[in-house]
């Protein structure tokens, strides 16, 4: 029995339940990809990504997942240094309702405080995930 | 007349004019003393800050400017290297009707994608920004 | 009863109380000072800074905590945005028996990863932490 | 009509031509392509692009086109999460008549503020451009 | 003769020599292909990155070098921002005897400290060393 | 001997001797007291600084001091987390004959690279250390 398992009883269960759905909910099959790649290398992070991300803060009342989307969007682009976890939130983002417009407006304002490199950097991975999403003939 | 001025000319005027508005909107006293304070250094800076994110990006009807601000914090959070500055939009977001108990929800978010210094940090800011305003009386 | 309240039942007792007891083995008082801060702002945050970081991360047999305290000196003298917190774990390092001159030499091999300015700041920390500690009569 | 195609009047043009001009000056064939690939999902911000950093800030007539090359290789390689606008920018510091020898150094020199990685992935980028820059038959 | 040439007498040979052989206990070829890499772009950097951080600080006998491939992951994995650096530096903590679970632990432990992103990249930098190392029959 | 002293013999005489006086043709009295406040903490540190950065990399041929030196406050102000040291250089600038304008508009420009809050910043420093010049009768 690994460590987190360990710790993967009683009440755990709420967490991990709660923020599996959060999770679904959010990133779709970005999210469950995420989770799939860590299996062969750090199970127990997968298990924590699910707990304390999804299952401890995005599970909170006290701000709508929009807002929510649009912060991680921003902060992403801002910080320049995960596209993957960009992407991801990029197509989170409009899986909970904020236009593909807004998300462009959002990178667009990061020019303003991390620079035009992070917001032409943050407008090529939506552009990414917006060509993606057509592929499959989901709407615009 | 210096290079900001002599661009300050016909339709220019129309930018810097809204950006000035918007600055006031927003960003309220604590906008006002940057600018001021940009005075004796590089007043075009001034003129360059008012007319780009003001004049250019939060003056686009794209966005409602609630969103910006919640942008605006999470990137400042994450970032975690431009305290000032963060302080004046954690101010700006509640000027333009974020809750504190919503900027509170955005910084712990901060934590996930940037860590919990970054987060730490940002609740710091939040708490200076909330003590300076009971001090002249603003609403909670 | 707020929201990480509700989480806080069952099998999550035994986070929390695990986190806690790693937090003051490792932080001692500048851990607890960090909590007590977060109760006027953030109490559910200083909930889930005991309960993911101490109970689930730490609290982790497959690393020893000398080991984890160096990391995370390394880790924040590069990012070289969360002074505070560096100062929080140097002193850490110190109370899970890292030595001094260990400490410099972590922080010193930064300027190879992050710059000069990096290690000269985490050098400055260093200092004070030092001369904080020689203040109340602690072994160097 | 967009937004920016609004703010699009009067002297407007002028910092629009200026900074068209200018963009081609400094990044030529680069700063084109960047332009166009903004043309399907924000082509406002490819108008903001020209007229705020070229039109307003490259146009400045304090520091020579050359200095402000340097400037923005160091700033690029140092920050170390723009690779894409590091190598425009290494261009366009060829093309204002900086010499490879010359970006070498600044890069390089790098390693002293932001530590080696950032300076041997900046030295990866001037490789690819010198390279890229051979195959067309540009001199060195 | 080059500038570096040109330092490179007397007691310097020592810096060098012993930081070649440093570079190759540590890094290993790793270590060689980046040195050979700048041979044809700027070999005094090859001589700089030898010198200073094998020659000078990795040769330093205040800390094992099994604290400063520990303290090296962290960092790069923290930052960001060079993932070639921090592969190289993944299979140079396994070369001196850092475990792989521990590697991963180092990483998970980076999500407390600079966000889930950085973790989940670093744990992807991990995997395609561990795979890597796999094909050439190197023991886990 | 502390293990810098003993590499300190033969030609290494020549790269601190050299270093030394780069150190302080450009930092000047800033770079003196930078040395001093590590004599208690970290003395080979100190060795090492002017040796690597000043005697190896600031005394190489290829470039212009004035062209590093602008290249520093431009890298420094886009970091945005090393105040101290963006100081000590922006004087180092203005002493190798960078002028306060030059410096102001290297800070501006950084504002399309690193954003806003970055050359806000970076202006400030700029700020206090006109400041400090203007009250030891210095000439602008």
């Amino acid at each position: 029995m690994t460590n987190a398992q360990a710790s993967h009883n009683g009440n755990d269960n709420l967490r991990y339940e709660r923020g599996l759905a959060k999770l679904q909910q959010i990133d779709g099959e970005g999210g469950v990809k995420v989770v799939e790649s860590l299996a062969g290398i750090a199970p127990d992070f997968a298990r924590l990504l699910i707990e304390f991300p999804f299952g401890d803060i995005y599970s909170r009342p006290g701000l709508d997942v929009r807002s929510r989307e649009i912060a991680v969007v921003a902060a992403l682009t801002a910080m320049g240094n995960a596209a993957p976890q960009l992407k991801v939130h990029i197509q989170g983002a409009l899986n909970v309702g904020v236009t593909r417009a807004e998300v462009v407006e959002v990178i667009m304002q990061m020019a303003v405080y991390a620079g035009f490199p992070a917001a032409l950097n943050g407008l090529a991975a939506a552009r990414e995930v917006f060509a993606a999403e057509a592929l499959v003939g989901e709407p615009a």
